[in-house]
């Protein structure tokens, strides 16, 4: 039961349903009274309009991020922080792992605490099948769910995406347009943000006319020895490739490592792209080339939508930034 | 005091006490008042034991981070949020900030959650002048308070740091045994640790015999590019080092660009050190010889000590942990 819900069986605009729940004075009597009948009729709980009525709010956001020692999702919790408190609301993140029945109970967890909200940071709680995320929706059946880097299409869901897809089909577009032939993309996850990456990739390649070749594209883990050691094995085996893009810049910095190991002149003889635009980017040497997703935009952008929804505003489902790329010099675009 | 002395002053069984606080029925009604006179006289906070008595208790610890983009700090959560799991207790995390008045705020936030004890990771909770820190001492006066790299002498305070004297300190002394002389001390804070660390290095250098120079300590911002401007800069005005210990290795990566700007080979001209064994020492070229504060060490000692508090044991106040170095290719030790 949602605010969509009441809006559809009164017969009034979402507009009116949140103005009612806002105290605004512009709605006449008799509309007042049936969105308030139908609120009752259907169980539905304000909570979601908590702030704009003042009841019931603790003005405190839950967030949950999978693991917090990764440097996308360190930051981008701390920005969601800092956004939130210029707004008036604390905070409490909850760091869930990533598996399945920790992410169920601690959400469960941050609705009992009465959050007005809950942001779920990166898609990694979205990679499941689709059932499995019905604990996400039935959670915005009650309150909004801000989404950073998943889509769910679903009524008081809000998803701000970065557009990871065309981020990584512009820069092999830019690599073949440079006659780079054989792109290694190396992946940790095949979460939604994982797959859009992906598929990037592989559109790509095929819209060029080149053929997508399975051995090119090599799930790693996220670890930047491990990973050298990968590409070290896959070189031996014959494997070649003259442009490496990584889903993470920790596999782009296992790639750096592997050239210089090698003896491979970068970027001319290997262009190394990294993806997040982090930190690391800028301890390597050379220093790497990097998609940069714009975690701050993303998360204030998450933020006024959130604050939007909250007022009862109308609030599209999803948000799309687009990234661009940071260079440096790893490539020579 | 804790469960022991209770039931010491009042000459019954632990089993008694603990049926008293859990308001089980099989206790006489003298015994019951007896048990509870002497918790009153005492001053005994039962809050401490809920966990054994299964009384008061969400099973959740609250912890309070600075600031999680950092990325000792985000390390230090993902492991205490990790063990904590693992005894059975969810966590909420706050990232506070640096300013004293939402610190303030969120430890009343968690305390108003019921959180069974609350974490604080980070010796910047503890860089205030000691009056500013009565939030703190107030909050273990009903539940514990465990603090990770910091130090507070009051009763159900329990802190875990690492010996960070101790490793500056042997770190300084092995670059003076090679014979360096002119070792630069790069450092973000005067929190706790940060004083630790800068009187390692001073004692290091004047037992040495050697003259503690004010112009080799420099205060650097957390951020890799302007501190390698600063080496730049003072380069230029004609400060001479061949060696640099840093207190985070984002100095100490500033210091791997700087040497790499200037045409300097290391470590043969300048000796470089870094502070956490972060990801980050093993991105630059060369790699980064970093001392080890044993993050996840830390993390899981606070963990048991926190369990042992609550299981009503007495625990001593302080732990002591020792730091190694992780030797990588800026020195020669």
């Amino acid at each position: 039961m949602n605010i969509y819900d009441v809006s559809e069986k009164a017969g009034v605009s979402i507009a009116t349903v949140s103005r009612v729940l806002n105290g605004n004075p512009n709605v006449s009597e008799p509309t007042r009274q049936k969105v308030l009948n139908v609120m009752k009729e259907i169980g539905y709980t304000p909570n979601v309009f908590a702030r704009g009525l003042g009841l019931n709010t603790m003005h405190t956001i839950g967030i949950m991020c999978a693991d917090s020692s990764d440097p996308f999702l360190a930051n981008a919790v701390y920005y969601l922080e800092q956004n939130l408190r210029k707004c008036g609301y604390d905070s409490f993140l909850c760091c869930t792992g990533y598996d399945l029945i920790n992410k169920q109970k601690y959400l469960q967890l941050l609705l009992s605490k009465r959050v007005d909200a809950i942001i779920l940071v990166g898609s990694s709680f979205l990679e499941a099948a689709k059932k499995d995320n019905s604990y996400i929706t039935a959670a915005a059946d009650t309150i909004p769910v801000m989404v950073i880097n998943g889509y769910i299409n679903h009524p008081n869901i809000y998803c701000t995406l970065c557009d990871d897809y065309q981020a990584v089909y512009d820069v092999v577009n830019r690599l073949i347009d440079q006659g780079r032939r054989d792109i290694l993309y190396l992946y940790t996850s095949r979460s939604y943000s994982g797959l859009q990456k992906l598929s990037g990739y592989k559109n790509s390649i095929s819209s060029n006319g080149l053929i997508i070749q399975e051995d090119l594209m090599i799930s790693c883990p996220n670890d930047i020895t491990q990973t050298k050691d990968i590409l070290m094995e896959q070189q031996k085996k014959g494997l070649h490739f003259d442009a490496v893009v990584a889903s993470e810049d920790q596999l782009a910095v296992a790639a750096v490592k592997f050239a210089k190991q090698q003896g491979l002149s970068v970027p001319d003889d290997i262009a190394i792209v990294g993806y997040n635009n982090s930190i690391l980017s800028g301890c390597t040497d050379p220093e790497l080339t990097s998609i940069d997703n714009h975690v701050e935009t993303l998360c204030m952008t998450t933020i006024s939508t959130l604050m939007r929804v909250l007022d009862g505003n109308d609030v599209p489902n999803k948000t799309t930034i687009s990234n661009d790329i940071a260079e440096r010099e790893t490539t020579n675009f």
